[in-house]
């Protein structure tokens, strides 16, 4: 067992879920909760300097709307308008006020493309950059509190959809990692995308009220969060081999991956951090989204733990992705 | 200007509070906004290793129930009750699971205190131990829209009541600091204030329905915290002389304070983190609490800044009172 893994039961362990205005508690990506009849989504995100960024490779103003835009994502990934932000930032003096303004409209900005508003927060020193949101909102569609839009509520025949193409935030810190200058200029919008991932609030907002199964944002690769939709829901997936191939954007990703000598195949599924939405659904296609493949029944001999995501004649089991993941 | 005013002010020119389902925005206790027609009471608190709290001083449980006390007593200082708590942690490899498990624990224990529950969150790997807490609960005092309970609410001839004795935390400081084992011996109780102060519950819950004018829980220190309700609420402030010394725990301050070569005046006035309340009201009195003094009129050739705290003959204003903070 990984030691995120013993950290994540200890917390379950402590924080019981079992209050009567708890809808959704620790688990999915953002929490439902009661607050005087009405319902609340909220969630969390840390982004610390060193794990999440750095400084040599992200301007202020992108450090602090990307944790503003994975915290949105999470929100909305629950058929969820987030709408208010409370922020708590650890300044180091190496931080020069002019820097500090910057990262605020980095957070500013975001937050106005997500609907949402700060409200409040808590500042301190200390010896690195660390910024912490908690976004809460409401539920636009309210089915949500009958499961819809939850890790384990997708059904066999469902179509899985794809906002946008993943992976192109880990080619753009493949890039980054390389140091080559050239690559930074040709593909800059895959640097564009590491350094603050356009989320697509406009897919979202598009599917709310459209007949959805399970939602989830993809911050941790595709088939790690498919993974996670098929355990929770206790389905098995089916995904189109090479989808991406299909994508206008694929004579890039070749071009790119063949540059770097990386798998374009796994940057896809593995790639994390571009917070697309992975969404199932009864329709056979979705505005503006890729269908990606399917939800299929369950082996009856397969455990809840032991999904499979078939690609072709590949096989991706739980432990074959933790083998697969970096 | 100093730097943390500095850093405020870019934080309130970047995050403009005029949405308007935000009732009171940056710059009170909490927030309060509104969800679908509900009030929801939010704030944040940091604590971070080396600034807050060292792992030398406190044991993992007090590190997570402190700061879990102070982000409690934002809420209830609103006239609301905390209810849900995002817990956003960086977690150190140096921290072992069960010191983690332990942390939980006094989070967990100190919610339940509270009577708040915890539904998500977010962790990290990191350097250092870095807790931020964003709480969210609803007014139990349905006038707290009307402006009950906000620093700017106090009105001349109100009563000053104050929950609990302040510097207590302070001189648990001081004891630590003196590395003298007979005193940390002898004077636990203040020892164990520093380390996770007992906020008053019973006392908050008791004045909730009550004839509140403004509240404020002492974070920065009884003078600061008066000042910010005299500043806000444009009014003076006249405090008892030494009215710590009815207080039954004067022996002990005495005591303590000269071992300590301390002013126990300078502990009680200045010392911060205790989590005292303090209450303006039209009440001569308040149940369990102390009578500290009153709210007077502002002179009229003062202006909004220029508030004086009154003490016997000694006066404090905005400027003295940055000299006399440590």
């Amino acid at each position: 067992m990984t030691r995120e893994t013993q950290i994540l039961e200890i917390i379950s362990r402590r924080f019981p879920q079992n209050y009567e205005g708890i809808v959704v508690g620790i688990g999915d990506d953002a929490a439902i909760t009661r607050i005087e009849g009405s319902a609340v989504v909220s969630a969390s995100d840390l982004a610390v300097e060193g794990v999440h960024f750095t400084r040599e490779w992200s301007t202020p103003w992108e450090i602090g709307a990307r944790v503003c835009a994975a915290n949105c994502a999470d929100i909305f990934s629950m058929g969820a308008q987030p709408r208010y932000l409370l922020v708590s930032m650890v300044i180091p003096d190496s931080i020069s006020l002019s820097e500090l303004d910057e990262i605020a409209l980095g957070i500013a900005d975001e937050a106005r493309a997500a609907g949402a508003h700060v409200v409040g927060g808590d500042i301190s020193a200390g010896s690195i950059l660390m910024i912490s949101i908690a976004a809460f909102g409401y539920p636009v569609n309210e089915k949500i509190e009958d499961g819809r839009f939850l890790r384990s509520n997708a059904t066999p025949g469902e179509s899985i959809v794809l906002s946008n193409l993943t992976g192109r935030s880990r080619m753009g810190y493949e890039i980054l990692k390389s140091g080559r200058e050239d690559l930074i200029h040709d593909y800059s919008a895959f640097v564009a995308q590491f350094k603050k991932p356009r989320v697509d609030y406009n897919f979202v907002r598009k599917i709310m009220m459209g007949p959805v199964g399970a939602c989830i944002d993809v911050s941790d690769g595709l088939l790690s969060e498919l993974g996670r939709i098929a355990s929770a829901s206790g389905v098995d997936i089916e995904i189109s081999p090479e989808f991406w191939k299909e994508l206008p954007e694929w004579d890039e990703v070749e071009r790119l991956s063949s540059e770097l000598k990386l798998s374009p195949e796994e940057m896809v599924l593995t790639g994390g951090e571009d917070h697309a939405f992975i969404v199932t659904t009864s329709f056979p296609s979705m505005m503006g989204g890729i269908t990606i493949g399917k939800v299929i029944s369950r082996g009856s001999e397969q455990s809840n733990e032991d999904f499979i995501i078939h690609m072709g004649h590949k096989r991706f089991t739980k432990d074959s992705l933790l083998g697969y993941r970096h």
